[in-house]
């Protein structure tokens, strides 16, 4: 059976690119003629807001549809604006699959397991119905944060399997306090933390939380980021998951900014697809998402947002260009970034095409 | 000024119970009648599922809100039926506000920055609009997700100050694998892994994400579980953020299922309020909530939502009651749920009352 990794990889292969475009709709960055167009329909209402957000992207969609094989909207944009933002982000979703292209939603859902069902279901899956049941979002693939472990997890395993589907856990994310928590250093083997908890309560006066061991003087600790526990469980979770082209429908979100770290996840996750925020805006570069690939030139997928959906408002096509060819200058500055990293996956010698 | 927390506790006296009702319609469960009547206004639609719920969710409020100060919908439930589903949770806040409960929204939202900002902004402040900003959902709390570090938190915390909102930030979950990441044990002040990073080019031989350190002969190791650096954050977060009761409107989910865990983090974040979840369908007792609270009596607001919303179904209920009566047997679990508190509460010398 072709799983969600064996249809991205062939439709990666088909456009020659792991570029991923973001459609991030924000009020204040897109242009003003749409938002005239959409206030004289609707008036100064959300619905308005609605309307020129999905009519943004839709010209978004037309102009890269071409060259990339997968956008990513950020659901908070869309959900910020309340049921009309819900309904354009399901309109969106619907017109960028019928252009053939693959939708992964950031969402980061996380939810305890029975919860964790809605969203899955809502997302990826089928919701009950009054007959049988429906399909509501029907993305190609989420992405979802793992800080309740497994069995928040499980619901969207399970509808990947049944449908076809896939997932990216948030493992070591761009952003820059990214590390207070995922870069902890946690020890492997520890004691558990109940029998911590009975050495706690026979002294009762170092601090509650902590408490200091004596690891006897020929032993040594091992210890390991939290990412790698993380990432070590994705690997487990994805084994039952792989795709007839060797990779696995249960990704990971590594960030192009913490090019080091992805070289460690890399090899940690050899069959995980990687979806690598970060590039651009967020300063990670064309290099440094190479150590996301393996050596086949497959495992990751790069994606951007803000420098394609708002380029026309930047140095240097805001010079040549007006705002009503935002879409044109998205399609540019696509291209620009294609091309960014072809070169870089030539001269890392990691390119299959 | 007042805060989110002092809010809160004021509605907690009028009211004298920590009870906090969850709503979570499902399909599956809720009252035939409350379907055919949907399905005979709006056919076998999605809008149809949309209006039960709603309907549903009146009548419970309505059952609850002379006894009760707060309720939780888990938005999951409500997203997992897109527009027409966030449209119902829309709905569900205002008449829940308009009842003058609280409301505390189950989102578990996180991501970085720029786009925490457009969650928060949606769901506790106010999003860009035409002339100005609006209000969407216009929530009192809504529960925070913190895998990815202080970048993400930073634009809730903004809108708690602003908006006189509150957050609560998972810490200690309350679902059976919440340990998997949250109780790993992590070394406190390791040599940062920058360190280790090159420790590991060095040799090159061990796996790439862990390394043998060696805590010299007198050394001993200090650890401690992931939800400790957590709450130590949630602390210092929540300290600019205190009312003149005392109590931070930055709060952290703590399970009712884990009063171990719960008493150590009840000492680490004296300050914050917990949303404790995880009592009755998931087998936390009142006897175990009452670690959350401080000796002071506050501190702490239990929440339950398939044991009331669902309470029609269960026995005794069932055999006395037919489904027209599920909001009255809502009432009566409700009831029983804050008697068994009340209860704890003066047998652990916890009640303000």
């Amino acid at each position: 059976m072709r799983t969600f990794s064996d249809r991205l990889m062939d439709a990666v292969d088909d456009k020659q690119t792991m570029v991923c475009v973001g459609l991030d709709p924000r009020l204040n960055l897109i242009p003003a003629f749409l938002k005239r167009e959409s206030v004289s329909k609707y008036g100064e209402t959300i619905e308005a807001v609605a309307a020129c957000y999905l009519a943004f992207n839709k010209g978004i969609i037309d102009a890269v549809k071409d060259k990339v094989a997968i956008v990513k909207p950020q659901v908070a944009f869309y959900e910020a604006y309340g049921a009309p933002g819900v309904k354009t982000f399901e309109e969106t979703v619907r017109y960028a699959r019928n252009a053939g292209l693959i939708v992964v939603e950031d969402a980061k859902r996380n939810d305890i397991g029975s919860t964790a069902e809605a969203y899955s279901s809502g997302h990826i899956g089928e919701v009950e119905f009054w007959k049988g049941k429906t399909r509501v979002y029907d993305v190609d693939a989420i992405t979802v944060s793992p800080y309740l472990g497994f069995d928040g997890v499980q619901p969207f395993l399970d509808d990947c399997r049944n449908h076809q589907k896939g997932i990216f856990i948030l493992v070591k994310t761009s952003n820059p306090s990214s590390g207070e928590l995922q870069d902890l250093p946690h020890v492997v083997d520890c004691p558990s933390m109940n029998d911590m908890r009975e050495d706690l309560a026979d002294d009762g006066t170092a601090p509650l939380f902590s408490k200091k061991r004596k690891f006897g003087e020929a032993e040594k600790v091992t210890v390991a980021p939290n990412y790698v526990s993380l990432a070590l469980n994705v690997k487990t979770w994805g084994d039952d998951l792989l795709g007839e082209r060797g990779y696995s429908s249960v990704g990971a979100v590594v960030g192009a900014t913490y090019p080091n770290e992805a070289m460690v996840l890399r090899k940690t996750m050899p069959k995980a697809y990687f979806l690598v925020p970060g590039y651009g805006a967020q300063g990670g570069s064309a290099d440094d998402s190479m150590a996301c690939l393996n050596s086949d030139g497959y495992g990751a997928i790069v994606s951007s947002s803000r420098d394609i959906d708002y380029a026309y408002r930047t140095e240097p096509f805001c010079r040549n260009y007006s705002e009503d060819s935002f879409d044109r200058v998205a399609a540019e500055a696509t291209s620009a970034m294609i091309d960014a990293l072809s070169k870089a996956m030539k001269s890392a010698d990691k390119c299959p095409w």
